[in-house]
C-alpha cells in the first residue's frame, strides 16, 4: 500500500519485533507500533492497533513466532483477543502445526503473510473485471490494505482497476461507532482513488437515487451455507441493495470460510463497550445516564 | 415535558419575553434562552436554539406578538430565517390575520401553541393504542417535545403509553451527522422511559434478531400521494422494517401534509455542509483532503 508515496505493508516482522501501522492513530497520524512479545501482540489485537481479520491473523502468526517457547500459552493468550475473527484461529492452528512439525517458524509466518497478500491481489484481479468505467462503488468499514497486510479484500478490485487506468468513484460510509470509514478514505486518498465519505444512514438515499452501481464489502467470517458476518451495518446495506436491485459483492479469501459453522445464526456476535457509541474521540456525545447497545457485527 | 422532574414546554411566553429551551446546549446543559424582541426570535430560529418545524412555528407566532407594532417588517424578518419550514409561514400567516382582525395577539399565539400541543397529544393517544406491553420500539432523529413544544410526534405515543403504565423500551438511533438521537435520549431519560442508544447501522441487526416490534418516526413533509420526507436514514429503516415484516409508523399532524407537492421525488432535498460529516463537535474525524456528501433528508 502507498503511504505518502512509499510502499508499506500494514503488518511486518523486523528486528525480532512485530511492526504494525497503528490504526488507532490513523487517519491523523501515521505511526508504527512495535510488539516485542506475545503480550504486545495480544494488546495490539485487542486494542485495535491492528484491525481486519486477515491482518489480525498475520499478526497472530508472528505472535506465535515470538511466543514459540510456550506455544500453548501463547495460543491461548492470542485466541482470547477477538472472538469473531476466524483468521486468528486459523493462523494459530497453522503455526501450531509448524511447531509440531519442527519447521522454521519465521519462514512459516512469512509464507502465511505472503499467501494473504497473494490471495488479496487475486481477489483484486477477478473483482476488477466487474468494474465498468465511470462506475460508482459503495463500501462499508475498512477492508483495505490496513486490514489485510496489503491490497485489501473489498478495496483490492478498486486498486487493481485504478492500476488498469479505469475511472470510477467510491462512496465510503463512515462506519460508526469506530469510524473505520476514516481508514478507508485515508487509504483511498493515499492511493489517489476518487471518493466521498457519507454517513452510514445515507447509502439508501444514494442507492434509490441511482448513484450506486455496486456495493463491495469484506467479511469477518463466512459460514458453510454462505452466510456472511461482517461489520455492523453490512446487513443493512445488503437489504438496501436488494431493494434497489444493485449488485452486492462480498470479497474475501477462502480462509475466511469457517467450515465448522453451518449458518450465520451460529456465529457468536461480539458486543463491545457502550462507550464506543456514547463517545467520539473520548468526547461524550450523549447525555449522562443514557446507555447504549454496541453489537460489532451483523450477519 | 419533564426536565429534572419539572414540567416545561420547549417554547413559552413569560414576562413579555419568548423563552426557549436552548437546543444548542443539549444534551449537556439545560439552559433557557430569552428573546426580547423580533430580532431575538429570528436569531433563535436561524441559529437553531429552537429546532423542529412545529416549535419554530410557535416561536414565530410569539415573535409576531413582540413585533406587533411593525407587523410587516416583523413578518419579513422572521420569514427570512429558515425559508424551507412550512410551519413558520403558516404561523406568521395566522398571526397576520389576527392583526388584521384586531384580535388579542397574545391570545392568538397561545391558541396556536395550544393547538400544536393538542395535536401532538392526540397523536399520542391514537399511537399509544398500538403499543403492546413489553414492546420494543425503534425511533430515528428527534421528534419529541423539544421539536413540537410538548409531547412530540413520534415520541408522543411513547409518552402516553408510559403514562398509561405500560412497560416497553425504545431503541434510539444516534442520527448522524447531527446526532439528534442525543436529544431524543435526553428527553426519554428525563421522562424516565427505558431506552438504549444504537449507532444508525445497528437497527437492521436488531430487527433481524426480533428485537424491534415497531418503528416510529416523525416527518418533515408528506406529499399528496403519501410519500414521506424525513431525516436521512428514515428510508433505510423503512426498507429494513419491510424486509423484516415490522410495522413502520410515521407520526405527524395534518399540517405536515404539503398539498402543493404531488409525490416524494418532487421534494427538493437540502444538501448541507460537508463539515457536518467530516467533523463531530468541531473535531475532524476524517483525514485532510477527504470530501463528503451530506444530504439532510430522504424520501
Amino acid at each position: 500500500m502507498l503511504v505518502e508515496g512509499i510502499q508499506y505493508r500494514s503488518v511486518w516482522f523486523e528486528d525480532e519485533k512485530l511492526k504494525l501501522i497503528d490504526q488507532r492513530k490513523l487517519p491523523f497520524k501515521f505511526e508504527i507500533f512495535e510488539a516485542k512479545n506475545v503480550e504486545g501482540v495480544a494488546f495490539a489485537i485487542r486494542e485495535m492497533v491492528v484491525r481486519g481479520a486477515p491482518a489480525i491473523g498475520v499478526a497472530a502468526a508472528y505472535g506465535m513466532v515470538m511466543g514459540a517457547e510456550k506455544p500453548e500459552r501463547s495460543a491461548a493468550v492470542l485466541k482470547s483477543t477477538r472472538p469473531t475473527a476466524v483468521d486468528l484461529f486459523n493462523a494459530i492452528e497453522f503455526m501450531s502445526k509448524n511447531i509440531d512439525e519442527g519447521s522454521d517458524l519465521l519462514e512459516g509466518a512469512n509464507s502465511y503473510a505472503n499467501q494473504v497478500i497473494e490471495q488479496c491481489h487475486r481477489i483484486g484481479e477477478v473483482g476488477a473485471e466487474l468494474i465498468k468505467r465511470g462506475a460508482k462503488a459503495l463500501t462499508h468499514c475498512n477492508a483495505g490494505a490496513l486490514a489485510t497486510v496489503d491490497w485489501g479484500t473489498a478495496l483490492a478490485p478498486l486498486r487493481v482497476a485504478k492500476d488498469q487506468g479505469k475511472k470510477f468513484m467510491v462512496w465510503v460510509s463512515e462506519t460508526r461507532p469506530r469510524l473505520q470509514g476514516s481508514l478507508t478514505s485515508w487509504e483511498l486518498y493515499q492511493e489517489g482513488i476518487d471518493h466521498k465519505v457519507i454517513v452510514d444512514s445515507a447509502s439508501g438515499y444514494l442507492m434509490k437515487k441511482g448513484l450506486v452501481d455496486f456495493v463491495v464489502v469484506g467479511a469477518d467470517r463466512v459460514t458453510k451455507n454462505g452466510d456472511v458476518a461482517n461489520k455492523i451495518g453490512t446487513y443493512e446495506k445488503a437489504v438496501l441493495a436488494k431493494e434497489n436491485k444493485i449488485p452486492f459483492y462480498v470479497a474475501f479469501p477462502s480462509t475466511t470460510i469457517d467450515k465448522q459453522v453451518e449458518k450465520g445464526e451460529d456465529i457468536p456476535i461480539e458486543t463491545r463497550n457502550e462507550k464506543e457509541v456514547l463517545t467520539i474521540g473520548g468526547k461524550r456525545i450523549m447525555s449522562q445516564g443514557v446507555h447504549a447497545l454496541n453489537p460489532a457485527f451483523d450477519v
